[in-house]
C-alpha cells in the first residue's frame, strides 16, 4: 500500500493543471479585442458616435421648419439621447484608460449592451422615418426647397452613420457577454 | 503490487469522467434553449414571422395607392423578403424536427444569424419609414382618407410585430454562435 500511494498522486495532478490551462486562453483572447469597453478602440467608436450624432442634431435643429413634422422631432430626440449616451461612455472609457481599470464585469457589460441596444434601435428608427419623409417630400410630392431638403438629408445620413458606429459597440459587448 | 493495481484504477478513472462530465452540460444547456434552429420554439417563431409578414404584405398590397410612395414600395419589398426567408427556415425547421437532426453547426448558425440580421434590419427600417410617412400624412398634413390610412397603419403595425418576432431568433442564433 505504501508503494501505491506515490503512483496515485502524480496521476491525480495532471487533469487539474490541464483544466486550468484550458480556461485562461479564452479570457486572454477576449481582452485583446479592440472596441470592448475600456479599450482605445472603444473610445474611438464612442467619439465617432458622439461627433456624428451631434452633427446630425445640430444640422436638424438649424432648420427652421422641422418642428411640424413628427419624424424630425423624433430624430432630434433620438439623436440627443444618442449623443448623451455616447458622451457618458466616452468619459467612462477615458477614465478606465487613465486609471488602467478593466470594465469587463458581466454587470457592466450587460448594462452597456442594453444601453447600446436601446439607443441604436431608436437612432435607426428615427433615421429610417426621416429618410422615408425626406424621400416622400423630395421624390413623391416633388415640392421641396433645395436648401431645406439638403439639410434634412444631411441630418438623416449622419444619423444612419451614427447607427453604423453604434452597432460594433453593441455587438462586441453582446459577444463578450455571451462568450464568458 | 497486485494489491495496489485495483487501488490505482479507481483513482485514475474519476478525473477522466469528471473532465468529460464538465463539457456535456454546456452543450446540453444550449440544446435545451427553445428558439434555436431545429427546436419547436424556433418553428413557432418562424410561423409567427411568416404570418405577420404575409398579413402586412397583403394589407399593403390591397391598397390601390401605395405605389406612388417610395417607403410603402420598400415596405412591400422588405416584407416579401422577410416572408420568403421565414418560410424557408420554417421548412428547414420542420425537416430538422421530423428527421431528428441537430442544426447546431457553426456554419449553419452563422448563416442563419446573418440572414436574420439582414431581413430584420430591412423590415425594421421599412416599418419605421412607413410609420414616419403615415404619421406625417395623418397628423402633420391632416389630409387622409380614413379607409386607406387604416390599412397603411395596419400594415406598418404588422411589420413592427414581425420585427419583434424576428429579433429573438436573431439574438438566440448570435448567442449560440458566441457561446460555443
Amino acid at each position: 500500500m505504501s508503494v501505491s500511494r506515490p503512483a496515485v498522486h502524480p496521476l491525480e495532478a495532471p487533469p487539474l493543471t490541464d483544466g486550468a490551462a484550458v480556461a485562461p486562453p479564452h479570457r486572454v483572447r477576449m481582452k485583446d479585442v479592440q472596441g470592448m469597453p475600456g479599450t482605445p478602440g472603444s473610445l474611438v467608436l464612442r467619439v465617432c458616435q458622439l461627433i456624428l450624432s451631434a452633427v446630425s442634431l445640430s444640422v436638424m435643429a438649424s432648420t427652421s421648419d422641422f418642428p411640424p413634422v413628427t419624424a424630425f422631432r423624433y430624430l432630434v430626440a433620438a439623436v440627443s439621447l444618442q449623443s448623451f449616451w455616447s458622451l457618458t461612455l466616452a468619459v467612462v472609457d477615458v477614465y478606465a484608460l487613465l486609471v488602467g481599470r478593466s470594465l469587463r464585469s458581466p454587470r457592466v457589460a450587460s448594462l452597456f449592451t442594453i444601453g447600446d441596444g436601446i439607443t441604436s434601435t431608436l437612432t435607426f428608427a428615427a433615421a429610417s422615418a426621416s429618410a422615408g419623409i425626406t424621400v416622400f417630400v423630395v421624390n413623391d410630392l416633388d415640392r421641396c426647397d433645395v436648401k431645406h431638403c439638403g439639410k434634412f438629408m444631411s441630418a438623416t445620413a449622419m444619423a444612419f452613420m451614427c447607427w453604423f458606429a453604434v452597432s460594433p459597440s453593441f455587438f462586441l459587448n453582446l459577444w463578450s457577454l455571451a462568450s464568458r
